[in-house]
């Protein structure tokens, strides 16, 4: 069996490495001359609109996932005309889009911050107005790990964002002053069958992720909330592979922030510390297979490399982190790694995580 | 960093994609046109005593392992005179001739089976007189998977198997009358620090490994018995790697019966099922990195998959037993995957692996 993977990145790579035990064959399809996944397997180069690369690609391939919701969504369906394409190509249209992703998971009973769409100036002073200070103006489309999005705090920083990022498609939303991040990851296969993964509490900086903790902090009532809201958007959806919906925290609430369908870097511990890793259960599920436990194994921390990987040697030694370089060059806040610290005591993991932060300091 | 793995099967393939996440490069050395280790990595295909094509298999490479013992020794010591080998190719030659083997052993003070050495019919005459029925014969080099041995339980036998066997370097061994088998798999890195994998439960049939379990039944005393011969072998041979030893238990007792200059069949669980992977923690030393800890995150089984797969669809439906499909043909006898069984649930794990024997029952 054969799955093809669009977008040649890192979670592509360890998609297919994941893959190989389960004797399924990945190929990918990347357009950049550097791709981390060809590393480990095969790979067609190509532009996402040159359809006879596309159609070599798909030859041999019983299904086609992603890993990124940047696909081309014209790619998407043209692909799934020839081989089914998981998850299904809506919910990419779905969420490549920050109005119609906020409107959807509204729509299905799920809070998220309130918010405005922005095609115009005046659209941008009315939506001010209404929803006051402070607000976070963001580009509706093509958004990753904080780039075209800004937090506006003053009538200063509300011209600068105009001047920033005006004139393209952008949505405005209210701040929320949130206490904690979290994260849900869900799959669900092709038999509709559910399975997620423990609640994952994050943060970021500077728009990126940096830590990862599971278990979380989250009441047993945001736990449930999550794992509901993940359960109606699949099933909305006819959802098939890997969801992931970031929440915040508020109090006991939990507001949706963004959705993505797809594996995701809050969920990289599961390669460590889960019984099957959401790499593995997400081929299982675009491979018809039935799902693999999500039961954690251990508590667990995941701790990103932004930037350059930290000394392997120095990170090592202590022989409870898990060190995972994607193979990529060192390049100013790209992700290019990460560490899942697999301590069984807590203050050695803290010892460790103190050594990575110092190691990093300079780097990003 | 680019790692030499000498052979092509599944522990060089289980190697090779341990390997990826610490940026380890692997390259294999293999001579038979199939190799289900080149599915995953690069691999230069000769003989091994292709001089000419070793050279080019070790350019580029900053260290050089294997993944089976019966490595001609001329062939170890020639690449070990350009790039460094581990472990040593001394441990080759001990691990090779069974005579030398129990002979080191011993010498070490670890117990073993009585033996003789048979080169004549005359040898073999005196043995039985000295030890008596029953015994196993057995080739002094290149037997695995019981090929190359029978157990004589009377006069009868003794001819079939001097027929069968005899004209080659033998050893006569001692029947022993075990309560179980056990393996231990410990690792020492090039600065000389130890770590082991809790004591193995192992069950053979026609000298195949069927069946592992940790952890196992073993008395404390037994486990530091393990530990101890593991030490003082690793100790003797100046050892870097993973290093197995396999005995019997008698009683409180343990008896070496042959151990294996790598990562072994009996720790694939450790995989799933330990911080860090047999296969991890051996590119670990061979590449000059500190050991990972090898604590059990779960107690496990691990099932192997003679002559063929089991059916994948059904083994994966119940979510817990990890599937290990090595990418071979399928052919009598041969080892092509394992399970690990990762249950929770000693009843649901029961039921899994009657499903499983049932699934091979016609298979070899």
């Amino acid at each position: 069996m054969r799955i093809g993977i669009l977008g040649g990145g890192q979670l592509a790579r360890m998609m297919s490495l994941a893959a190989y035990p389960l004797n399924i064959q990945t190929r990918i399809y990347e357009p950049a001359p550097e791709s981390c996944a060809a590393q480990v397997t095969e790979r067609i180069q190509g532009e996402y609109d040159d359809f006879r690369a596309l159609f070599q690609f798909i030859q041999g391939c019983d299904s086609v996932t992603y890993e990124f919701e940047n696909v081309p969504i014209e790619t998407a369906r043209w692909i799934n005309e020839r081989v089914p394409v998981y998850p299904p190509p809506e919910a990419l249209r779905v969420s490549q889009d920050r109005i119609i992703e906020k409107t959807f998971l509204q729509d299905l009973g799920i809070r998220t911050p309130a918010f405005r769409a922005i095609n115009s100036r005046a659209d941008y002073d009315r939506a001010i107005q209404e929803l006051g200070f402070p607000f976070v103006l963001k580009t509706t489309r093509f958004g990753y790990d904080g780039k075209g999005q800004m937090v506006v705090k003053s009538l200063e920083d509300q011209e600068k964002a105009w001047i920033l990022l005006g004139g393209r498609p952008l949505i405005l939303e209210q701040f929320v002053p949130f206490d904690s991040e979290y994260s849900i990851i869900a799959v669900r296969d092709r038999s509709l069958a559910i399975r997620t993964y423990d609640l994952i509490e994050n943060q970021h900086r500077e728009g990126i992720l940096r830590r990862s903790v599971c278990p979380s902090s989250a009441s047993e009532t945001q736990k449930r909330l999550a794992r509901k809201a993940a359960a109606a958007v699949m099933e909305k959806l006819d959802y098939v592979g890997v969801l992931t919906i970031e929440f915040f925290g508020i109090g006991e609430d939990l507001w949706a922030n963004e959705m993505a369908p797809r594996v995701h870097n809050s969920g990289h511990w599961t390669i460590n510390a889960a019984v099957t890793s959401q790499f593995e259960n997400h081929m299982r599920a675009v491979a018809g297979l039935d799902l693999g436990s999500t039961e954690l194994l251990k508590p667990v921390r995941m701790l990103n490399c932004i930037g350059r990987m930290p000394d392997r040697q120095k990170i090592c030694a202590d022989g409870w982190t898990k060190y995972h370089d994607y193979g990529k060059s060192s390049r100013a806040g790209r992700k290019v790694g990460h560490l899942t610290l697999m301590h069984s005591d807590s203050i050695a993991a803290d010892s460790l995580e103190e050594l990575f932060w110092k190691e990093m300091a300079d780097s990003d």
